[in-house]
């Protein structure tokens, strides 16, 4: 059994509405000091078998999209 | 400038839906090894000023809902 955490971010470039409402919320509630926010997706994997590659390659066919996403895959315990 | 990652996941006991969903369609494109998948949120923030203890209490008032979800809050660069 081996295990993947794949961290999927929007990449720098584009605007993150879903981060703007975030980051007008918490201004909002009082934590003024926030400056940005964005967010993201992070996707737990448990293989049978498999290797870090097997996973980067779910990542670009399914978990993110590599159009607008960029994405890590670090293997955890 | 100080830069904090939320890690938001799940509790273990919930069922995660949109997981098994991920399970399935990747079992359906080939990847038989597939045992389990857990889909939760990656929320980066960045701050003019301000500690991690400030970034674990927006965790608690707003990024994750304590009742279904736990959270890790670390620093990044």
């Amino acid at each position: 059994m081996s295990r993947y955490r794949v961290l999927v971010t929007l990449k720098p470039a584009l605007l993150d509405s879903a981060g703007r409402a975030v980051t007008d919320s918490l201004r909002a509630m009082g934590f003024e000091s926030v400056e940005d926010v964005r967010v993201g997706k992070l996707i737990d994997v448990t293989l049978k078998d498999g290797s870090k590659q097997e996973v980067e390659d779910m990542a670009k066919r399914l978990l993110a999209n590599p159009v607008i996403e960029a994405f890590e895959v670090v293997e955890t315990t």
